[in-house]
């Protein structure tokens, strides 16, 4: 099977990619920065070498199509990075799909497959930006409104300084392709620690975002006794013990919960707080499991016993998005092949593209390990053979795909 | 006994010196501010009409010396406020220091009441600036180290905007005063839920000031394992409530404990936080209680399960200050003169000039009710029948100690 990829030709492209924004073992390339936008302008000129017609569109997206006109796939991922981070997040996927493309027409093979190269999977600017504009989910009101998140520079202005202002968007026409695929590194340390090489990704997990906010009376901490007072930090340290609690009954084997910030209004050490709130985060596979802890919490949040007023509101809610059987099928049997028992069918704990592209096409995920389970840090890396094996077992579910419809 | 003093003119001066900043029911009157700077120098005029030599010294303190020659008591507080706060926190003694002051020369009592106003008793730039400037007790250093807590102004800049640059630092000679007196609101419930109308303070309170600090490890929160996480936030909601239940146990009758703030970094709802902290603060007049309380933080702190580092740090430390015997006994025979069977004594749950001015003469408090308890608040606020008995008290009581000296 190894006849289907060039091993070589994909590490020294990787190395090629690293370099863009390279910092320490890995990457600086937020989206549209200078270093992203040197990437894109690279892929682009290595896609037109391997005689892909290749476009550029106004949201940083890249499409390079195969000239052959038969039955097609999509591949693809981001090449963007989150700050300082890891070197194959987002350009495993982008130069896999790269060197597929290119494979299948330097191998004659009478289909196509198409390499997409997506814009802000990280969400500088907005979640899956790219992915969803090239699905048509991006309006003209949201790129209007859309801003850095940490800088509030306009994402018009950051797309007018990347020199991609008047382009139009690329649309992917969903019907020309069979599905999608993308290759990625796990993130997490499942396959690492269970020395396993692949993961066939059943579903990408929902994730459900809380905002539990107590409102008490803020007062004088030395002067006001226990009795009396509201004191919000302390009732939500309370209401926080009670959550954990009730989290870990209702988890699952996989649930995965984050308190990721916390808050106490006006935050002074000598005044009794009055307003104190946590960003919650639970993700799963599992929507009715999603569904029992938004009720139960909610139900606790409204029922604590608290001197405080407590409150609990869903910021946001995305279902599990399962990935098509006939995908994870030839996935399954091309892992089988290139690294025999050592695979295993997993959820992804983490959002992809293709958990958009998966709204308009078929659409599937392999995971290679991640060394320690590392991610979206500088040290984030996968052994080169994992990295081969990866891209050669998603070439070789290319093949299969094919030959299942051609027969 | 009430004709001790004035009570029409204690009450409009009171409203006089509200009117310097007013807002609402209640004043904004930081330290130096021109409202403060006003109402300092309108407080110079009305002790120089009293017949009292007056001084506002180079931090913005006001001594006004009786021309008396005998046996001197101090008498005093701030007129400095916290942002939008109430309009007797430190006022009130202000006005009751002058209008003894005033009364005693008036009446041509052989003894001397000389009137202080501190300044900055509210810690915009430090913590009790004015009344540790008149002990000796701020250096120079200190005084060019010292910017404003919130905007970071340098107090110098702020002492030479509000004209007081250049000049010298008055000094309180101990040895001239028998002891120092304050009139201050309670600030907290006790009398006025008790229907009591004074309270002679045994002592301020000691304050325990720590930060525990859990650190972790920063890592991705949809990829990362339950079991393999190292969540700071977590880790430092299960130690707070495992401080709370302690602090439970250990508490005294009037313990408060406060956790005035919260912070977790990076702060991101899809990130597992590496740092987390709170900063908590314990009171008690009791300094055993608090020895008991830092030891036994610090070894929960240092013994706890965690996947997460933990650390407790003393951030600072003050002493219960009891307050001295012979002025508290005569607080209690002018409290029981003028309200019978309506006082009480109690310790100060905040911190006040007196613990200062303590270090280096006898000193002593009176509180009136706060309705409410309600304090730092526009809504602040004490009956008028409660001031006039506070002051007439507080007057008594320094006639009762010029009494047991002159015999």
């Amino acid at each position: 099977m190894s006849q289907l990829i060039d091993p070589d030709r994909l590490l020294s492209d990787l190395r090629m990619l690293r370099s863009f924004g390279s910092w320490r073992t890995g990457v600086h390339r937020p989206t549209y920065s200078p270093q992203d936008m040197e990437a894109r302008h690279w892929l682009c000129s290595q896609m037109k070498a391997a005689g892909l017609s290749t476009t550029l569109d106004g949201i940083g997206n890249i499409l390079g199509c195969s000239p052959v006109s038969g039955t097609r796939l999509l591949l693809g991922s981001h090449c963007d990075s989150q700050d300082h981070a890891g070197w194959l997040d987002g350009a495993l996927g982008v130069i896999c799909a790269l060197e597929i493309a290119r494979s299948f027409l330097e191998r004659r093979l009478p289909n196509a497959v198409d390499a997409a190269v997506w814009a802000d999977e990280e969400a500088r600017f907005a979640s899956f930006l790219g992915s969803r504009a090239a699905i048509g989910q991006l309006d003209a009101a949201e790129v209007a409104a859309a801003i850095d998140r940490t800088t509030s520079e306009p994402l018009s202005r950051a797309l007018e300084a990347a020199g991609l202002g008047g382009r139009p968007f690329l649309k992917i026409t969903a019907e020309d392709y069979l599905g999608y695929l993308e290759l990625h590194i796990e993130q997490g340390d499942h396959l690492d620690s269970s020395g396993l090489r692949l993961g066939v990704v059943t579903a990408i997990v929902g994730i459900l975002q809380l905002r539990i906010t107590v409102t008490g009376q803020r007062n004088h901490a030395g002067t006001t006794s226990m009795i009396r007072r509201r004191d919000a930090a302390r009732s939500l340290i309370a209401l926080a013990t009670q959550i954990e609690e009730l989290l870990q009954r209702l988890a699952g084997e996989r649930t995965v919960w984050t308190v990721g910030d916390i808050r106490v209004e006006p935050g002074q050490v000598s005044i009794i707080p009055d307003h104190a709130e946590l960003m919650l985060q639970v993700r799963d596979a599992d929507a009715a499991l999603l569904d029992r802890v938004e009720v139960e919490i909610q139900d606790l949040v409204s029922r604590v016993e608290s001197p405080c007023a407590t409150h609990c509101e869903v910021l946001s809610r995305t279902s599990p998005c399962t990935m098509a059987e006939p995908i994870q099928e030839v996935l399954m049997l091309a892992s089988e092949a290139v690294a025999p028992d050592a695979w295993v069918k997993m959820p992804s704990g983490a959002g992809h593209d293709a958990q958009i592209l998966a709204q308009v096409m078929p659409a599937g995920m392999l995971f290679v390990p991640s060394i320690g389970g590392i991610s979206h840090h500088w040290q984030e890396d996968t052994a080169e053979a994992d990295i081969v094996t990866g891209c050669i077992a998603l070439a070789d579910a290319c093949y299969r795909l094919f030959q299942r419809i051609e027969g």
